[in-house]
């Protein structure tokens, strides 16, 4: 951490910040140039916040030197994590595409997806059970009757599955159903969940908030490798902006940004970053050339009739002519297709 | 809901349209235009997305009539909400001051902040023990042992106590020591525990989500008093945009818009929403003159000292002085101050 | 400027960012901790971009000492300036309604409202002639015509007059008709009509522009003084987010910053940030709690009728209305209000 | 434009409605169903806001039927725009690829770099010589002198040359050195420019503006359109979000929103969008699998020398790598490289 003191900062206003840092265990190098004073803190910076110093007296400005997050980064770990769920590999190198309903609704419609999605080459089914809905008067989800569903699914096609987990308590029984535990956006500050599946033994699907920073969305990461789980695996999924067109905005620079500082793969979610079915093709091929190591894609049987996410959900056929675009560009960018 | 088609929809279009509305249990109402076809749909709305229709063939544009939330909402409810916490009265007509540290460090630190700020005028202590911190490394709160400084500093200087709740399987505890349970901000759409401090019997002081629309707030509020506690007090603390001068950006036309659109009591937080000490005294005076019924304050007795949040905390002296410039505001605006 | 070089970075790297430093005439102060090496550039930093220095080899961060601006900025003129329009003195002290229809549509309009404003308190007349609109089939203006009547207004009510430039070439006309040339939001960064304005002899209302942050909004200005006119009055009307219940998102924290680092006065425009007839008495009111020196408001004979901005103007009588409500808390705040 | 009324809106209101309806030349279409009656504009609906209806007694929304822009639309003007600059033509089917530096420094400077970027496969040379700036301290580029080196290098290279334009006087001249015109972010509301540039021969460059919408982008080229010159290049060049790790969040979401909704090409800037040379690749590849038509890029011959922009410049060395990446992806995309 680099304390820079105000021009003409007292003695005692230096010696104050220099009593934080020994305070914290740390020690101080002070360096007087004509203008201003310098002070750094020598030793273990991570745990202790800028504003720990930011408000005492003479201080300017506080600057990190390392990343707030570890674990998470590559500084730490320079080699590219590789997700294994059960034998496929998550990945640099490769490319997933997980697919299947926003909401299960039912074991028929399941199943059906199911079949498509797999014929057409995705490796992963998604599905929610739990739905965190912003009324409480929308469609909650089967619950666990629907988290039964995925068994059959599982069995008949081989794929394997991804869903949500919105508490606690539902982090065990979720984690015997599917093969990936996602975090969903509205809960990826919500630690205590964190916590929850970092002690889980499956991988975790990490949805970026929507107004998180991406230093936030790491250190989010790092509570789940901090309890004990490396396996994570980053989905953006759109930010929120101004912008109406869009549902909300895609940030592709985050692919390019997280493949830099850290070592974990990231996923893009062009379903719910555009909310548009027009765009969620070109999304999805942009995400594959900026980087990504996997898309996840919203399909359904009969999207008119959808309970939930109708507007931004592929049809089959919608599915097969994404994956038709998809493909080729994974080839060009050194990429082989998950099965 | 309005659902309008677009010019030249096909009759087979409309129908469509015509058939999800009665599916859904309700009537059609359609008028064909020159230009275009409209076709209203009679009966309960809310529950119903507008994606229920927006992908369908033909739509153009869907239309929500009624405000998505109910209970919350003043067409609903016209009359003020008065939360009772022991005998004092938050709402129209007086103003709250919750004032504390932002963390419960110490007993000490708790009950010398606690006598200052009753002195001082304000009527609820506030303090967290349980903090949700965006970095794993950071001080994470005193925890249940925090909660039980509580009781002294009730007792001894007789204010109301609010503190944070961050999981549904912590909302019963600090139901036992808490006056106020309170929603963090990045809590806010964690359904599970608005539907867990919606089943407990104390008032609950709900944050803004850091990127919430007014909207999504509102049926955040809508979960908790949907689950049987209709006490919510509205905290605007600042939503996220690109300025970086202040941590926050203060948004006070939300507390003119929540007490046209709601019922509730509007509490304004000045300190998270600016991050700076020398903006909060201003912010708290337009708080009140925006219209708010109470403002929550953090307070430490050596901000220098501070585990968590320095630079924004008051000392005693400037909350004194805050003090001094809001009671006559106070009472311009017609509101009493609650002791 | 500091420059924070990576850990381990070689001799090379540190030398070549001292000659950068020596190159633009400066000295340099280097510091080498054991974690990292720190350079202090010792000399004049504005106009070096942190650029110079970001992208140079083992250069991880830089850091500004001082605030880019220098004639806006409170360091370097630390008492409040005070802008004279004829004998009226806007700024710290005083408080200064502006009001007047969003554009100028006839003499009759115009007059009609300058007499009511008038009569309320208002010191300026404010008023479009030059629209800068969104859409070009939206109205555009009555142009020169309109600003002839702000003649006989002037005459007839003593009212100063404010209004919109749009066009270095425009620049020289408004000035022989307006009191206060206004440089719109969308302009806020026309660097060559910020230079043009600059050298007419009229205070200047410069308008935030709807995603300037508070530094780039003091640099606009800083662009004014520096060509020779230093009666800014910097004007906060909303910013643009994510929120959709209002126009804008009025930044209030915004003011007090100004007001902190700057030496000029703050006008806020509630009829733009909130673009919502309710809320604009409330904005109103936040505002000089807030600590600005005056407001801007839309008001129209008959807002139904409006040729621009009828929803968010004001009627004569909720005018008054706003009047009655702020001249209270205007002594409250010690300001004197402008006649 | 559709008007709904409040549940119960008296016969009065609605009769309110239908007379701003007729007073503009329109026709109204009520329909009374048993919840709200809603009332169809029919007629010529662009020109007319929202806001002319919004405040009227009794109206709750307003809804616009058609895009707001016309000769911008696709629904007008179904087939693709082709631009052609000299025998280049850009647009659907090809991908173009625009270099240089950010500001011209010297002839030697601009020529070295224009060779370089030629061989390497770029149509069209980049460089300012008229610098906006936000600080009025920064380096302002090299005005008209600049600009004549853009003639050796065109002669020299064969390359077509495109550079910014920033006041309506400057527009001729620059048209008599330049290929294209480009309209800077910081300009895209600036009017009367977009009017200036509208009279011009020369295709224009328009810079989507930091917080525009994709509509306003589009009403932004109508102005251009209306004014006669159709050939106008919308260049997606990153919004401003809460996000820093980049310096703007490039939004590809609207390369796919503006490719459907009008027929003009699609340019991306990916150096301005990340500010972050190691991004700069990333998001080229992406923009390319998004549908752009071409992409603009800076190119230096020594990014750490740069008087402007060093940190996002790409060296000779990282463009040929650049174009290595992108020319088979181009190829995927079914794109011929212009030359």
């Amino acid at each position: 951490m680099i304390i820079v003191m105000r021009a003409g900062a007292t003695d005692k206003e230096v010696q104050g910040v220099v009593g934080v840092i020994r305070e914290l265990g740390n020690q101080e190098h002070v360096s007087r140039g004509k203008e201003t004073t310098i002070i750094g803190m020598i030793g273990e910076e991570r745990g202790i916040e800028e504003a720990r110093f930011a408000g005492l007296p003479g201080v300017v400005q506080v600057l990190r030197v390392l990343t707030p997050f570890k674990l998470a980064s590559r500084q730490y770990h320079p080699e590219d994590t590789i997700v294994k769920v059960g034998r496929r590999r998550i990945g640099e190198g490769t490319f997933t595409v997980m697919a299947g309903p926003c909401a299960v609704e039912s074991q028929e419609q399941l199943l059906k997806t199911a079949c498509e999605v797999k014929k057409g080459g995705a490796a992963v089914l998604r599905g929610g059970v739990f739905k965190p809905r912003t009324s409480p008067y929308a469609f909650q989800g089967l619950g666990i009757e629907g988290l039964r569903f995925f068994d059959k699914a599982r069995k008949e096609t081989g794929l394997a599955v991804v869903t949500e987990v919105m508490s606690v308590t539902e982090a065990a029984i979720v984690g015997r159903y599917a093969d990936i535990l996602q975090i969903g956006a509205r809960n990826m500050q919500n630690f205590r969940l964190l916590e929850a599946v970092g002690r889980q033994e499956k991988p975790v699907l990490l949805k970026r908030g929507l107004s998180s920073t991406i230093e936030e969305f790491l250190l989010a990461a790092e509570y789940i490798i901090k309890c004990g789980n490396p396996n994570v695996l980053m989905c953006e999924r759109g930010i929120r902006t101004f912008e109406k067109y869009t549902r909300n905005t895609l940030d592709l620079g985050a692919v390019a940004a997280i493949k830099k500082l850290s070592h974990l793969p990231v996923v893009v979610d062009p379903s719910h970053a555009t909310g548009v079915r027009d765009y969620v093709i070109p999304m999805a091929r942009a995400a594959i050339a900026a980087g990504a190591d996997g898309v996840i894609i919203e399909v359904h049987p009969e999207p008119d009739k959808a309970l939930c996410d109708g507007p931004q959900s592929l049809t089959f056929r919608q599915f097969d002519q994404m994956m038709k675009e998809i493909v080729p560009l994974a080839k060009v960018m050194g990429k082989t297709l998950v099965k």
